[in-house]
């Protein structure tokens, strides 16, 4: 395996070992889809569970897979031991969340030592959908603080 | 009962039963605490199962009570028969959201007729925690916007 | 001239109208660059009137320039007689705004009837400068509103 | 002079000489209104050089004071020799930035050792207003970062 191959598998098993570490992902029925240096891809099933009052997607189930989707892409870029905190992020809700799913693509903005700007784009797709029928119906933006040597905050 | 009295019945009536519809709320452990004109509260229970991989809640669960109680506190404004969808919204995490629960106070800062400006702040409890120890760990500030004789889109 | 040239002159010349009473742009030192259905760029001269503390652009003068960039991109796609109003914006400024001039590239990401989602980036360049050497300083993302027959409110 | 009294006079001297070094503030017409620990005032004179396209107050000119006021209330409370830049904010329109003068009221949410939670509340004022009709026409959030030992970025 090359060197490059290596780094890749590093950070994919560094984000998918914090990935099932975040439980609520299981709790709303979220799944890691894809891991690439400065991109995640996380996936959100449309089911009653994490429905508002209108049947739609819940704002809150769309920012936490949008906001994991950014922190995650940012993750890709730091060293070992070196963790993100979200300071604030900012969502735009552009259409209603339906069809048969939601997938969150994250990526990185500015990486910087101390703050990372991060962004992610929330897309519904129909049953059978591919990516020329889904629908872009959120953006975020966040901004992440690097830590380190803090206790509990690693990956 | 007062017509006063009677309207608040009548306000606290249409978030209970529109509370009763957010299936998010039960899947997270959250729950309708207060309700008021142009102010509501929400609690959410700290557990695993809204944590992420630090065990601090994450902050999309975060975002999701804030999100409501600013949508409720504006909700208690608008006539019958006009529901609000959040068009956006921005968040600020001041310190880890830990303890035993956060609580949600979501109120009206600019109501109009077409958009409101709502925001909340979360403050997190500890075990037998009273107002004097709890913690502001979050703030959310949401554009929401009216809509009416939207099929499906009520309160 | 062919129908789409037709149009494109139309939207030129009512930005250019609506650019030429903005006092604000000549207090500050800005000028209108370059417009397209779509996507509007605004330039700002970086000189001691906008200057912070430090010696940077203000963040408010970055601000200026990007909300009118993205406003002007979403004033492209309006019909003759609707107007836009910022209902609010967030900006991230990740770099110093320094260099020679600031050129803020405004663009649409969903038109809506009522509400529009549109965004800008803005790049410092150089002295001498050209797209390769130029750096994003700063992004923003907006909600405008559109406005029609509301006295004082066109373009 | 009490050492609190002269905290104080330290505090007014040092944003005051900030503020004199902001050449846009006199370039836009805006003035310190006033400076406590915590808390800072700028007034905007409501003239032609800081309009839009419909006569009221750009909202870039808005964010500027409101900025301001908002970085130099975090700035009080920061020890001398560390200065603060803002990474990003949030300002919602709420009302037509309109009347004789703007005064933004800048305060500090979160005061932290790295990022810092502003906010500023505008107010439009008519001739001769007081304050029982003035009327909330913006409001701001930022997040600020300290900066220490980083040549030119002092107060």
């Amino acid at each position: 395996m090359s060197d490059a191959a290596a780094d890749l598998a590093a950070i994919v098993r560094r984000i998918e070992a914090s990935f099932a570490k975040q439980a609520i992902m299981d709790t709303i029925g979220a799944e890691l889809l894809r891991v690439e240096p400065g991109r995640v891809e996380i996936a959100l099933a449309v089911t009653p569970r994490v429905a508002q009052q209108h049947g739609f997607v819940h704002a809150g189930a769309v920012a936490t897979i949008a906001d994991s989707a950014a922190g995650y892409a940012a993750l890709t870029r730091m060293p070992e031991g070196r963790g993100v905190l979200t300071a604030e992020f900012k969502i735009d809700l552009m259409a209603p969340a339906t069809g048969a799913r939601l997938v969150a693509v994250g990526s990185v903005v500015k990486a910087g030592r101390l703050l990372t700007v991060a962004q992610a784009q929330v897309f519904a797709e129909r049953v059978g959908g591919d990516a020329d029928t889904r629908k872009l119906c959120a953006q975020l933006s966040a901004t992440l603080v690097a830590v380190e040597n803090r206790q509990g905050v690693v990956d």
